[in-house]
């Protein structure tokens, strides 16, 4: 299987290393910035480019992933390739590509930094294509990655990328508050891990609703008012605990 | 070591069980309910008791583990009892047993709930006591559980218990939005299992703030206008999906 990759960025690099790990030859590097684009080519056994014209057509197919914006402004350069191109992305619709010949979605449902590794095991993939045979392309890609994937439509991807920003980004910006709030009062982080820790994994063994706890879930008013009190000097916070303590009530009453 | 327990719910429970586990004598078991005492001392080699007036004085210290709006209604009674008392709240003050001569705070910082076990490794404690003697025996039972333990005034816990309601609570309430909104779109919600484990495992490598991603970080007006305009249905989605990613917004740039 060859592949080649458009983007340099947390999912391209990524993606270019898990093809590198599993056997899955990463042809032509092309990136905004040539620096970046050769950095990753080096380290994946790749060729970087200049442009997109100088992209090899001997591939399965070139992933594209870059910022949403730019995808739209990319899509009638890559029509001139024919070469069947897919994006990463989770809320694009796969028309953006509609006047390519064949076209479609390779979206990773994982969060990738550049300085933490991720087993491509532990990442779902959420495939679409205009064709069966992009499509089988897709699949097999995912398989050789030893990756689970999933057909999903464009407006389901959609939805399902608003959970995912509520699951990951979110709740990652909670842990975000939460250190703010321990360095404000000389307490190390360090304490909260085992809690944030034991926060996911019990959502392995019980339904998040289920594994609801806390003083919102408690309907521990006296607690509650405790904390807006701490919290009336920085609004934000307070607005912010308040209304997510409003939803928890609600959804346990409902 | 002995102890016994004034309380039946999630706290008390995994303490009954974590000084059992651990060879930390429990005697008695009180509790509003004897039927859940009674339930509780059956599986922890214990003896229920119908009143507070009948608990053993032959303890370590009893740990007080019920509401925290009962604390103060249980403060005088317990001061009768001339044994020494903790609570487990986090954000109550050790002085609501001031009228008892031994008192202070057995604080463990973890999210128990009865159907999942937690190894007692796991749970950080935070501890204070009105006397060294009792900030001993407090030392002891932690390190008799395998647990690490932390020194924290009231003032400092009450920060700390906010900071566990974000990282803890609230990420957890996000987790149980994800979980509707994939069920809205008839999408498993195991799909997005590998995120949320792997959102909270960076944590043990990366700062929060590093950690982050998606559009928010990525200032990617695009997609949140998407999300936006797909959440316009829920008033309250929405106003949470704005604010939180403000948040993230104004976080990135400071």
């Amino acid at each position: 299987m060859k592949v080649s990759l458009i983007g340099s960025g947390n999912v391209a690099t990524h993606l270019a290393i898990a093809c590198v790990d599993n056997n899955i030859e990463l042809i032509n590097v092309y990136s905004k910035s040539f620096d970046h684009a050769k950095q990753l080519a080096d380290t994946c056994h790749a060729i970087a480019v200049n442009s997109i014209s100088e992209l090899s057509p001997n591939v399965d197919f070139i992933i594209v992933s870059i910022n949403d914006d730019a995808l739209t402004e990319l899509s009638e350069q890559l029509a001139g390739l024919n070469i069947p191109i897919v994006h990463t992305a989770g809320s694009t619709a796969m028309s953006v590509f509609s006047s390519s010949a064949s076209y479609g979605v390779l979206y990773p449902l994982q969060t990738f930094s550049k300085s933490k590794s991720v087993n491509s095991k532990d990442v779902p993939f959420l495939l679409e294509a205009n064709t069966d045979i992009l499509l089988n392309s897709l699949k097999l890609f995912c398989t050789q990655l030893g990756a689970n994937y999933t057909l999903a439509n464009s407006e389901q991807r959609l939805h399902l990328h608003i959970a995912a920003v509520f699951a990951c980004n979110f709740s990652n910006h909670m842990y975000s508050i939460a250190e703010q709030l321990m360095a404000q009062h000389q307490l190390p982080f360090d304490l909260l891990k085992p809690l944030i820790l034991e926060t996911a994994h019990k959502i392995e063994k019980l339904s998040p609703i289920a594994a609801q706890t806390g003083p919102a879930k408690r309907h521990d008013v006296l607690t509650m008012q405790k904390h807006l009190e701490a919290l009336t000097q920085n609004p934000e916070l307070f607005d912010l605990y308040k209304s997510i303590s409003e939803g928890i009530e609600k959804n346990q009453n409902s």
